[in-house]
């Protein structure tokens, strides 16, 4: 693919010599100004991915509030993508697990904007880990950021939208690949976001009438610093390499799902609702559930990370 | 359809000559004896569908214990259908959000039966209404009957069977037609039903390795009793004849869910692992969400509703 | 799995004394005369699992015609199925590709069986192999096999039930597991099977009205003599070793597809319209397109087949 | 919506000051040159949607071939659309059921462009019958057109690419909505559009280790010319206005399909393979099968319908 900068001389039936570049899919995607006037709150956009997303709109020029339970954190974000984008974040600390926090998030966003347009849920959890492993607690804890954490938010901002009679928005939810197939090893993860999925296309339904639209992005590998890659030795870390199964045989880049995701909060989208947009290389059409081939870990390697978790979390 | 009274002479290899007509879809579907030796758990099997597939099960040659959080109601529903089966049914209390109640009804079962073979993940909860007239904590409660419940009967028989090493078990879990496309005016439940879907799937590829099958089977309208039945004023019951949306006109028969769980719980679907079975007379595949039609209610009606549910809360 | 002979003294209600063991999948399912007075037409009966399926119709009391292109072949099986199970079947010549010869297959089943209830669409072809090393000419023939044959078949049949306003009939379609999902090198297959099943559901719901329900079966893995069999090296036959890819690890039996067709045939399954039931241990689920892990075969083997497969056809 | 005029002062890299407004969704999506150095085929691009999808392209930069049977048709819409966007745009005879017309039309292509990077199938037909009154022949139709027309043109380009060992390219389909849920009353069109389907996602797994990607749109109701709107009576037009069945209660805009598959076609969408993305404003969730609801028409409609369409052949 080039993906290099290259300057050359290109003559064109219709045009003059000129200095062009080709596309490429770490470029970014919409033309400028895209998010002009939208608001919009990102759960869990203080890194990773949610930080990537949320600096993409703030240079469309929407402004963004970013929630997480850490504070530290955020503040940091924010100040960072300020200075870069020369936009506007908003850090606010809330714990989308408990309605009363997420009423008091919705309520300090507002009065900070005025308006809130789009919701993105993306703030998640995850174990991976044998399913006989995990406590009835353990599970809990994944619905409950998860799935219940995504409800929180759409209630909250939904009966707000309704209430208000404030038209033209839209919720985005981050869910899976294997909300559909379903994955071994991740399985409180599976099943909550296949409830985030359904609910995504129930309100499709319902609220459309209040001028919402209810979308979603299934993304597969994306290079992150979890614990996974922390903790596996050098040999694993080959053998459960996830861009081998990709057919396209790399890893997603986050302008990738930057750019995807700007068009569906955008009201370029605005005729995409309901819908679930996998971007994963075909991944799961490769192989399934992504995380299926962890049957090849020994029970050994499980006891050494359940460990080393335990060590990081008496720290 | 066919069901006339077919007097015929047919010789069977170890029966006499018995009196045979055509089947029909009412009729009992497996051969005697078909679920002899098996021990199962019904969830939510004192009354409607529960009670119907619990009953069958007996027929087939079970031991069925049945749980939900009205032991009275339970006692008499085991005394009945022991009656009329000849069978063993066991009446347990259990309130399966919790997970110390589910632990201590395995253990009442494993002492009563000796061991467990099969558990029907059947107990739900379900409101009917626009989501936004839903409080965060109605929307938890229907995740904790039906998606926590699940997922904890699952996890205390599954860890069960993996310590004892106690193979060919199954698990089968009803979910519902929407859990899929989801469905306007009843999310809760669309949302957590997707969640017991993915959890079906994600174990049946993780857990097989234990000798476990999970499977599920998705219900289209079956005649209950429910809320919705009693307070819809004529005129409405008509209007929303859900049997209309069926292309094959008609709602399900109990027996024929009952034959249908008999078949998934049975060794006869031993190779049939990580499916969910639709039966629904083609419902979806006409209309998708089967309460998307409710769009038509008058939010008058919703407001008589409402007062309905809480007058009756209220005695 | 118990499947040990297991004498046990079992007083049933309408029944003496009769020696009882528990239940195996290899067992037949049904009750007896599950099917009788119901004719049946077989497409690609004369061998297989079209075979399977055949015997145990009329083991349940069905009459089955069988139609291949291969007359010889089909009256061998019908003497043999009629010697075995004291049932009838018909021998039929009918190359599905042409609308013709469906009709007038029609015509000659009507002729010796007066109705036909069930039509099951089972015959197919399949080239397993890079899809660029297939001619357009070769695509198309499975294709006309495949969708064309099935679509003949089912217009033929379906247009005399409208016409004759014979009611209770049913269409049961064999697809694959990737008729979804989609599957590397079986591409024409993929294609053409997926065409099938919209079909399937098409009809579901267009033809309900006339009193014809319509479902499939998506079968992963079962026992064949087919040319991948055969033609692979010892090495590369234990690489490529379907068994592996299931959850389950272990193929089908005939007798599990033939209990699953006969209970989608059969009135008991009256209440299932437009459904695709998938019979494969969970395989689909694990690793998704069924052929995908032969992206590892290299490409001395895929001229080897090529070599041998034209070799055969020119013999 | 906010679509109003907000002029600001904006300074871009190789522009002046601009007037600027809030983005609408019948804005044009992607930055400027997205598509510059790509060439493109579009078969069935002489008009409808397949036109307006062209346009865009050409305004991004990229060079686009047409195709379809009708070549005066073609070359007016290419003079129309060289003129409106200063850009080229290569006419080219081809009927997509032949092989021989596809090869030669991709000779065409290859030797006035040099090479192509993305092909679009959306050469497309369709029947709006009761499924009883079409003839084998008729079915057929469908099938050659869409299924085998797109495999055809797949397979020479692919082939093409492969040889040439050309890599970064893409192939775009067009299928429906109902390719999954299957829809009454359009059953060729369903059976052939399943088949893309598969197709799409087989090969995005098979031929992505030759720089191939392969997507799919499946549009909702957006506003054509067809026989439909032509036939029905004012009353009856009202009745299956199909923007009723819509959640967002309206018809797609082409503009909206443009920007969508421009960014399916681009780099920016890299990392999309075997995806199939829904436009249809939630459609499908309210109500599956986009034709179902015509089981409402009755069969005198069905009679003139059929006269209409037999008088306008004869002409």
């Amino acid at each position: 693919m080039h993906n290099t900068l290259n300057i050359n001389r290109n003559f064109q039936q219709n045009y003059d010599i000129i200095i062009q570049r080709y596309m490429s899919y770490t470029d970014k995607m919409l033309r400028d100004g895209a998010l002009e006037g939208k608001n919009i709150v990102v759960t869990g956009g203080g890194s990773g991915l949610g930080k990537s997303m949320t600096k993409y709109f703030m240079e469309l020029g929407a402004k963004v509030a970013i929630t997480s339970r850490n504070l530290e954190k955020l503040e940091g974000t924010a100040k960072e993508l300020e200075a870069e984008t020369g936009g506007i974040c908003l850090p606010l600390q809330c714990d989308v697990r408990h309605y009363d926090q997420v009423e008091n998030m919705k309520n300090q966003v507002i009065e900070a904007f005025g308006t809130v347009d789009i919701l993105l849920n993306n703030a998640a959890g995850n174990f991976i880990s044998p399913t006989e492993r995990l406590s009835a607690n353990a599970f809990d804890t994944i619905i409950d950021i998860v799935l219940k954490g995504t409800k929180n938010c759409t209630l909250a901002f939904g009966k707000h939208w309704i209430d208000t009679k404030y038209e033209n928005t839209n919720v985005l939810n981050i869910v899976t690949t294997y909300a559909w197939t379903g994955s071994a090893y991740v399985v409180p993860s599976a099943t909550a976001k296949a409830g985030v999925l359904a609910m995504t296309r129930s309100l499709a339904v319902e609220w459309a009438k209040y001028g919402m639209r209810f979308n979603a992005i299934a993304p597969g590998p994306f290079p992150t610093k979890g614990a996974w890659d922390r903790l596996l030795p050098g040999d694993m870390k080959d053998k459960f390499d996830l861009s081998k199964k990709v057919p396209l045989q790399r890893l997603g880049e986050h302008q990738e799902l930057a750019n995807l995701a700007a068009y569906l909060v955008s009201d370029f989208s605005a005729y995409v609702n309901g819908e679930v947009i996998t971007l994963d290389g075909g991944e799961w059409l490769k192989g399934a559930g992504q995380f299926n081939l962890l049957d090849q870990v020994p029970e050994q390697m499980w006891d050494m990370l359940e460990a080393a978790i335990r060590a990081k979390k008496n720290k």
